[in-house]
């Protein structure tokens, strides 16, 4: 349906430098030089919405944005993407609303109807592995993982490796902390793999001891080339980070709340003296959100509090970026 | 509201060839010669949407979606129609949203404030009748009946109609198994009243014996100058068919779960092997979806199955038509 | 975000003949002159939407609607009028959508993620005083009430009070009868704030006994220079009212429906006859909507009753008007 040659893939495909036509599923297809290729791409995007330039880039495409739960955050980030590079938008965010599924139609066939419709669609599912059937099932437009269940989030990644970058002009060479749920953060081992793809990075992880990294998942990244450190306590922090990155302790995930009140009593919260004490004066401070507990509201107005700013606003440029590249328009 | 002189309807109005500001409620609404009219603007939508055409034919209108109940194929495939032709949507894809109506509102001035706003209205409601209604109560602009409960759905109708017409160049002299529930289904029902505008086509008709024609539906179809056969098995079915029409049993008309489960245990099923014996070459396999138990999946990679693919895409074509003639603008 | 200068408001501003930049969260924020500046954008936005002609005033500028409770009218009113001026509009009209509310996020956190991708919020929300609160949170861009609880929604007096204009060229020396249930309505009382504002204003308030005006209020707005006159009976309307301005009677505020029933068993109802024996043929019949019980439909083709024509699309216009002014585009 599209003047763009798109490929059959039986499998994910790797970038290889060539954005046009692949679905963007999972972090693992990315390589180093693929990452160097989408900086500037952001970059650019970010000049254009900060002018309020009219683009009419992706003008005369429909993107299906299918959330199959809700998310409100990304929903937003993806509908506003499109919107300013003059796209439109079909909008499924209620999953009761995706009629034909309670009447017994099967994913593939949901996938397959969009598809008909739109040059590419963006997926939000809770089930893992819902983006790659879903690029399974679209043979002729790319599909976007805009999150599925517990699995992968890759546009969160690269929006948070573009924040690093923008501020610090490179992904080499970076010492930061991981803070948190250490254990089951998807976020945070996503940003783990991504740094892993660069050279000589260092990451300090924080966690309480029930939330450690798993020991598989240390020796997996440690293979690729990042260096670990597990440190017990906040005075273990090194001074020289770039980065803070702080994710919530996941209530959902506890067993029993009373294990959960345990954890969160020891009061896992950035507050202004912590970042003054612990981190130095270039250290930005950065959190996927929701916060619920993680950091004091009085460190919102602190310069290096990037979370509620520049964070936000490069998941918007960053998928800007994506939807360009995959439809061959940038 | 619109440039376009609405006329005053106290009951639906023929199209005689104007489509300009006629509602869109029943097929009965149709002649041949509407229909005829009608095919060669669907295939000019369709060569401007295959090629990605930036469309600013309805530039400055705005048509509302009122969904009062969920129907995401539907849903999507008007609003990617308004939006391929540069129009704009109001979306009320969740009944409860439709506040006032909690508040006990009449259906008529929902419908009368959503004309204030609007170019047109595109309504499906569980209430059959309501799109009449709708119509009768939007005195200004046209009102486009998509889906009113088991009464008309008159755009499924004219997708299915352009389907045929694209494949065969032509109405006439056509033969085509209807297969599934033909008792209930308001989709076949729909599609006899169609080709029966026309000359010279025969039906077959293949259904378990519970799901029969009804004999006065069955009497009317006929004094319309539609041939009808009706079968008991696959062996019945002639090979020169040049379409098969399949239809889902539908669960939710049964009165007992056995009953339904008796049905369907006979395999009402198109599969490789079917559609190997019984159809020719040329025999085109469509089904309005979704397939519930209705087509195996296996036979989806087959050239003649048109369901997944045109079918689905001449919808947005048929109403990407209908939207540009009702609003004077093809 | 913007070209524009926004200030930083620890209160809310006052418009004082600049809208640019200003949230729109109380009728309080309108001195007269503001009014005044006012009406003539809203006529200018009426004629360029009765030609259907394409603005590009809002182009490459999203406006977020987070209607946390759902209003259809209001909603649709809204999406309308960004649409109408090409902007592009972000959609949260389901409260459970908002997931991040629902993981434990702040308002101010919701508020300000989604200001990062916008240029202007529009809020609907159940609680009195958000739009306040959303206001203060949104530093940086303005933020427009939609309606907070039961406490303000000025732009339904806006659009009121120019439908007043708009049929007598002025909004000094005139005579109202407010009806209904004049203690609870929100929409009476801000209209009484507004006429206000203007010089030799009387208002003849019916209602209930039980549901006149609270004397704090009433002494409050005759303190402002309006004259309130109450009557008890529809035969002390005087004939020379400019406007009637009619209120349903709110089922939910009262403790029990025995209550309610005698009210409504009284018949509050505008007839044609009540129109014909107590109004002029120059008064205008308006009504916010949804009407439940309050106008006899038999009404409605009657010239005087602009309730479902010209003040639903004033409604429209006037939105259109405070979000290009507000944006710096009128």
């Amino acid at each position: 349906m599209s003047q763009v040659a798109f490929r059959i893939r039986n499998e994910l495909a790797m970038i290889n430098g060539d954005f046009c036509g692949k679905d963007i599923v999972s972090l693992d297809q990315f390589a180093r030089q693929d990452i160097e290729y989408l900086l500037p791409v952001i970059q650019h995007m970010k000049n254009l919405a900060v002018n309020h330039e009219v683009s009419h880039l992706l003008a005369g495409h429909l993107i299906s944005l299918l959330f199959f739960e809700p998310s409100s955050r990304t929903f937003s980030s993806f509908a506003a993407a499109v919107k300013r590079l003059g796209g439109q938008t079909i909008e499924i965010q209620n999953p009761e609303t995706v009629s034909s599924v309670s009447k017994g139609e099967s994913f593939e066939d949901t996938i397959r109807v969009f598809e008909a419709y739109s040059s590419a669609i963006v997926l939000r599912h809770p089930v893992p592995g819902s983006a790659r059937a879903a690029a399974r099932a679209a043979k002729d437009i790319p599909v976007v993982n805009a999150g599925d269940g517990n699995n992968e989030h890759p546009t969160q990644t690269l929006l948070d490796m573009y924040t690093i970058y923008e501020q610090f002009g490179r992904l080499d060479h970076l010492t930061g902390l991981l803070a948190g749920d250490v254990f089951n953060s998807r976020t945070l081992h996503s940003l783990m793999r991504g740094l892993s793809l660069f050279n000589n990075n260092i990451v300090y992880l924080l966690s309480p001891p029930q939330l450690r990294l798993d020991r598989s998942d240390l020796a997996q990244f440690v293979k690729r080339g990042l260096r670990i450190i597990e440190i017990d306590s906040e005075k273990d922090i090194p001074h020289d980070c770039q980065f803070w990155y702080w994710t919530r302790i996941q209530k959902e995930r506890f067993a029993s709340l009373d294990a959960y009140a345990e954890i969160v009593a020891k009061n896992f919260t950035v507050t202004p003296s912590l970042l003054d004490t612990y981190a130095s004066k270039n250290t930005i401070l950065m959190d996927p959100l929701p916060r619920v507990g993680t950091i004091d509201p009085a460190v919102d107005d602190d310069e290096r509090a990037v979370y509620l700013r520049s964070q936000i606003r490069n998941g918007l440029y960053t998928r800007m970026a994506l939807l360009a590249l995959i439809l061959g328009k940038a």
